[in-house]
Order: C-alpha cells, then structure tokens, then sequence
C-alpha cells in the first residue's frame, strides 16, 4: 500500500489558484498517472488524510479529486479496500490492423488541389464560431434538414449571387461534405433517372471520374482544343461535367460561344450540365467570368466548395440546383444532414459578417505574388517552357518541349519535388492534341517552403 | 445623387474605438444597407470628402470603407461616375422551389432519441475548440485520412475501453457522420460481401431497417421475450444488428446467455454483429453493462455516436472495427474523410481534457431527476400504468392496459404533445407478444419545458 505521495512517483504541479484549482490540477494529474500507465491497475492510493498530509491541502480537496475519479471510471473505491487504480483495458502500443501507408511527405509539394493551410484564418475562424454558436437557436443542435442549415443557405444564396453571379434561392441548395460527396450525390441521382453515362473533359481528375463510375454511369470524354472543351460532340448523355470559369487543369475559361452552346444542348436534350467552380474566388488579370449557372438555372447544377478558399478539412461543398430536382438530390444524399451544424453555422457567420471576402482577398493578393515569382523565374531560367492558364486559381501549367514531361517528373521524384505531369490529368479516351507540360499546384506550399519549392521547380526545367 | 448622408436612410452606429473601428463599423453598415436592399442598385453613395464632412470623422476613412466595399463587389467606382451601389442579382423573397414540410413544433415534446439540446456544453465546447485549434498542425486542415483525424480516434480508443470496455486500436476506427452513415457505409460493406440479409430486432427504428433495405439487404425479426432478443432464431444471415445494452425502445439488457449465444453464432457462421450503443454513457441503478464487443473484437462491429450524450447536430459517430474489415469500410465510405476536421479535433479534445466525462456525469444527474419525477408522478396519477425499462437511457417504456394504446396517442395528438406508441417501433414481422405501451423520450424537452410536457403525459394517461 502506498502511503507517501512519493511512491506513487507523480509529477504534480498544484497552481496555487484557490481550492478549486487545487482540486482540479490534483485530478488532473492522477488522471494523467493513470492513463499514461504511470499509475498500474489495482494501485492503491493513498488514503485522502495522508495525501492531504502529504501535499499541505485539505484533506477535503483530496477527497473530491478521488470522487471524481471514481465518477469517470478511473479509480474505484470500495468500503474496507480503499481508493484503488481501476481495472481497465489498456491500449498496448502497436496494432493489429493493418497500417494504412501514409507516403512520406516530399521535401517540396507542388501538387494542385490545396491551398496554403498555413494560412487558414484560425483565430477569425474562432471568433466567428463563437458568434454563430452565442446566437443559435438551441434546436439547431438537433437533427437537421437535409439540404443543411438554413442560415449558410442563405448566406451562400447571396454570396454566390454577388461575387458568382449565381441565381438561386436557399431552397434549393443543398450542403454537402465537399465537391465529392456532392458528386457521388448526382451520380446516384443521374442513374435513378435513367441516365447511362455523363460526359466529361479530356483534361480532369480522375477521381472525380471514377465516383461517376462508381455510381453506375460511362464518363466519355469530350475534344478539347484552343477555345476550351467542345460541346459540339455531345449527344445524349444525362449529364455534362464541365470546369467553365477555370478548366482543370489547362487554366483556360471556356470560350462564351461554347458556354452558349453547352446550355443549348442541356435545353434541348433535358440534359443536366454540372458546373464544377472550385476556384471561381481567385482571379488576377481580368474581370471574373461568371458562373455558367446564371445562363439557365433550370439546366445548371452549379458546385462548390470551401476546399480551396478556405481548406479541405472544413469538408463544406454546397450544389445549387434546379428547382425541380431538390426533393431527386435529398433522395439520393439521404434524410439526415450530413455536415456538422457548428462549421455551417460558423461558415455563415463568416460570410456574413465580411470575414470571408476579407480572407479570399488577402489569399488573392498572396497567390498572386507567388504566381506572378513563378513566372518570372521560369521564363528567365528556362525560356523553353511556356508559363499558361495564369489569369485565375492556384495553379499553373508550364509548356514543356515535346517529348520531356516524362523525364521532368522522374527528375522531380529524384529531387524530392511532388507534382504532377499533365498526363495524369489525361482521360483514357482523351480527344486533344498531345502536350508535356506540367501541372504546378503554387497554393499548396506554406509561405515558408514556398521558395525552397520555386527553386526546386527551376532546377529540373529543362 | 445622393450628397447627405441622412438621404441615404441608413442606419449608423459608430462606436468611438479609433480609425480602424470606424472605418470597420462604416463598412459594416453599408454593407448591411445594400444586403438588405435599403440601398438599392445603381445608387450612387456621396462623395467620400461630404460623407466625411457629414459624420466629423476622417476623409481617409470612409475612402478606405468604400475601397473595401468595391473589392468586396458591394459597391462599383467609376473615374466621372463615382461610387454606386454595384448591380447584382438580388434574391427576392418567397421561392420557387418545393417547400419542405417543416412540421409545428409541438407543444410538448416527448419523441425519443434526442437528448436536452438546450443543455448543450457551449462554453466548454468552444473552449476545447480553441486549445485544439491553437495546437493542431496546419496540414490537419487538408484533405484527410477517409478513417478520420487520428487525434479523435486515439482519444476515442481511451475512452471506450475505459467507459464500455470495448477492445480495440486507433487503426480500427472509422469515425462517421453519425449512427446513419456508419449503418450505410455497413450495408454497402455486407452487400459487396454478397450478404443477402442482416436479422434486426423485433422492436427498433424504421429508418434503420430502411437503411439496410436501401442496400438491397432483406431484413428478418428476431423474436423478442423477456429475456430480450432470441438469437436462436438466427441462421445464415450476413449480420445482426442488436441495441444489446438497452434495448431500444423496451429498455432492457440483452440477457447474458443471450449475450454469448450471439458470439457463437457469429464465430460459427461467419456472420457480424452489428451493436448499436446509442446510449451507454446513461446508467442509472446498476452497474454498467460492457459492449458486447469486448467479448469477440474480431466478429462485433461497435457502433458509437456523439448524437445522445452531446447532439444529434455534431453529426459525429463512430464504428470500432474488426481489424480485417478496415479497408473493406472505407472503399464502401469513400476514400476522402467525410467528417469536419475541427469538431473531430475538438471531440477530441473534449474527451482527452476530461471535459466530456464532466459533461456526461452532470447530465445522467439530471436525465435521472427527470425519470425519478416522471416515474413518481405515473405511479400516482395512473396506478394501472407500469413504468419499465427505466435503468438507463433517455427514455422509458411505460406499459398500458390492453387494448389502450391507440386511444393514449390519440388523446396525445389532442393535447399537441408529441410521443410514440410502441407500434410506431414494431417490426412488420415482429415475433414477440403484443403490448400496448408508450415509448416517452424524457431527455427531450429544455429543462423550462420539462415539467409542463409531464403533466401533459399524466393527462393522457389511462
């Protein structure tokens, strides 16, 4: 039986802030003792007159420490036995499931995809979640509607309608957990319709293909040549995926005739056209192109997303549909939300107040930058390359001479540098002119590893 | 043109905290004028000189306030034609999509499964969120492991063992969007697998069942006696899914024979159980009764969620995993993380500080106050009622004299209080002796409504 305090080999450090805080730092550091294995099962503690002794506090303030402990399940306490370590399964270290490979991360990271999450606005973030949360009606903690909280709908009506020139109503948006879950959302919703395959670009991202797939549905791939990707080749398919403001990952906006020509096709066919907006916030050289959506509300679908204005792990997407297809859309997302109410509440709260524009303005000027640094240093140490798609977003893509993507890449694996050969956005069945080029993600760096990673880039150009 | 503020119409509250508290409550409440329509489109604002003149505060100022407004797209400055209000599509009220229903609150709430939202931890809830945001690694906010954040997995691991005795590794850990999701991402598991059916219990939730349903799984009854469910029934069913610590909605503990009877049959065919531990943080009069899972990890999935003892809005749940199944769950989840990244870190938080086991412990004090009152109160008014079920959980089970029940709810929808008869929870094929009874959530109501939705109750019963 341990007597003295000292053989239980405790760190405790009692703040002196009154016997409520001398309560809580004792219960704290047995807890600490416990979990930690400091203090083994069937340990028993001294008695609360002892410690008390032993440590020059109330024997009371020990007592209520215990009792705390015994209420959490972490000591027990039993007449005539005394105040013990309870008997609990402990965690070994290791495991028996198999490991998930978590890649190393590369020394410099140029991957397109993620902003700069460095410079997430945590303490904004912050604040306006503690708005958001000192006003919200109790009930918002229930089970909720399935389209997402009617605060951040309607915040997102008018923003998308100010800086997108989105049309629509908070009705008839729907929260989704980021772009993809949006996607797989349609994907069902397409093949409960009776749609066979939904058509996409020659240059993409593969999953977002294969969550068509996954969903039952063929994904064609349109031509794509100089004035952006060709609607002139659809048919009937359900559904066209489109990236019109900003074409992933070639950079280019889809040329005005062919978004016309796109609407049309969707009006005359009852096909859906699917806009995917990722990066509409980030524009430098010219004025915004507006959100294909507000040609024709009835036949657009537009997405987006916080994964790039603000970050991944937010899991915020939002689609605005045509009216007629909300009840279709709940249906296949399932009657229960899916999104945790507190980051849509405070997600409202930050486009409301200007937090958000105040952000993506400032992300503006500093993608910017960085863009307008990778220019320069490209076309002064390797005037072969060809720096394009510059006007918007996160990314660019460099022109490489015929015949030298492949080896560039192995060049970058030998030096540690992620990032992406343009054939990997390649559709299989791609209708497009062959190019080596590269596709440079500038936003994903933090403003630290940013140099190293431009240097890096520099050093395997041709 | 507008050249005096007072022709303007809006509301403006500067509160004197210096240029920057100026310039921002200036900002704000343009802002909010032209948001709200009083300043319409086209509108041009006063020059910045005579709005200046007309509020005694700097020039700079309000130039600095317009600024911001133009880049946020509020406002449009021209050379010759000053600062307007920008034209943008205004949402106007009333909608053109299909309304959804949102039935009246009613009066008195008593509709199980939801616990007091009102008695939410706010406070402690945002403080977890701060030190969890001040120490999280900035690529945490990234596109993340489809299992979820390993903090909140590792916490999760702790805390089960401790408090349910489950056994199990941070690895084996899918953290979900609630009982919901988990239950989907299952049924696509089981249906790959090539099960045809999962065996359910006689009594439960619809949504459930319609949830395996939807995957195209059959889902047979098992009998239920007083013993609770009879796995004798089962044969070659891919899965069960029990509530084996408190049988939702008759309240009771799955017998032990029963308990080890469902373990067998697993091993022997093959088969999983699926337990839904809803709600075994809530005890009251006994000790508590472990997760079955403990009993075989490698044949019981542990289904967990933040729903009862925290809130439905969270939408946090968790599936606790046999190592094997891992990878079969997340291709069926999805391969990016569903779930938002800062209420997982701030679960996690929440669980390791010791915040949560605080926050269950002063909340099973009250649920307990409430369901001592309501039994007292049931006893004496309506002698013919038995109150069961009550040694645990957010909801009792109060039994009727036959042939009553119907008219009970009946009187119920009279008197605008909401609860569930205990058909509205039978299986169409249930194999168990009929009871007339009620289903009474008493973890529902705020703490003000609580006392008049039991009154209510009496004055409907028998």
């Amino acid at each position: 039986m341990a007597e003295s305090w000292a053989t239980l080999g405790v760190d405790l450090h009692l703040e002196p802030v009154g016997a409520s805080g001398l309560r809580r730092g004792l219960t704290d550091a047995l807890r600490d003792a416990v979990r930690s294995g400091r203090l083994a099962s069937g340990t028993r503690l001294p008695s609360s007159r002892s410690l008390a002794a032993d440590l020059g506090i109330a024997r009371n303030t020990v007592a209520e420490a215990y009792a705390d402990l015994v209420a959490e399940g972490w000591l027990t306490a039993r007449q005539g036995s005394g105040t013990r370590v309870a008997d609990r399964a402990v965690i070994p270290p290791g495991s028996t499931a198999p490991r998930r490979r978590d890649p190393a991360r590369p020394a410099y990271d140029l991957i397109p995809g993620t902003p700069d999450l460095a410079a997430f606005p945590r303490t904004e973030w912050l604040k306006a979640g503690r708005r958001a949360l000192a006003t919200a009606p109790f009930d918002a903690l229930g089970y909720g509607d399935p389209r997402g909280r009617p605060e951040l709908r309607s915040a997102l009506a008018g923003y998308l309608a100010r800086a997108r020139g989105v049309r629509t109503r908070p009705d008839s948006i729907v929260i989704t957990a980021g772009f993809a879950h949006a996607l797989r959302i349609l994907g069902t919703l397409l093949r409960t319709r009776g749609a066979r395959s939904v058509a996409v670009e020659s240059y993409g991202l593969d999953v977002h293909w294969g969550l068509l797939r996954d969903a039952g549905l063929r994904t064609p791939a349109l031509p794509y040549d100089e004035l952006g990707t060709d609607p002139g080749a659809l048919r009937n398919e359900g559904a066209v995926l489109l990236t019109p403001a900003h074409q992933f990952p070639m950079g280019t906006p889809l040329h005005p005739d062919r978004r016309a020509a796109v609407v049309d096709w969707a009006r005359h066919t009852g096909g859906l056209v699917l806009e995917d907006d990722y990066d509409g916030e980030f524009r430098y050289d010219r004025q915004p192109v507006g959100a294909l959506q507000g040609l024709d509300p009835d036949r657009v679908v537009y997405l987006g997303t916080a994964s790039k204005s603000l970050a991944p792990g937010l899991r915020l997407g939002w689609m605005v549909l045509p009216p007629s297809l909300v009840e279709e859309a709940i249906t296949a997302k399932g009657q229960v939300d899916t999104c945790g109410v507190l980051d849509q509440l405070t997600l409202a709260e930050f486009l409301v107040s200007g937090a958000y524009d105040r952000h993506v303005r400032s992300a503006r000027l500093r993608y910017r930058r960085r863009r307008d640094a990778l220019a320069a240093a490209v076309t002064e140490r390797s005037p072969e390359v060809r720096v394009t798609g510059i006007a918007a977003g996160l990314h660019v893509l460099l022109r490489l001479p015929p015949g030298t993507e492949q080896s560039v890449v192995q060049a970058a694996t030998w030096q540690d540098l992620a990032l992406h050969g343009l054939a990997f956005h390649r559709h299989p069945e791609a209708v497009a002119e062959p190019l080596d080029a590269l596709v440079v993600g500038y936003g994903t760096p933090s403003d630290s590893a940013w140099s190293g990673a431009l240097e890096a880039l520099c050093r395997v150009l041709p």
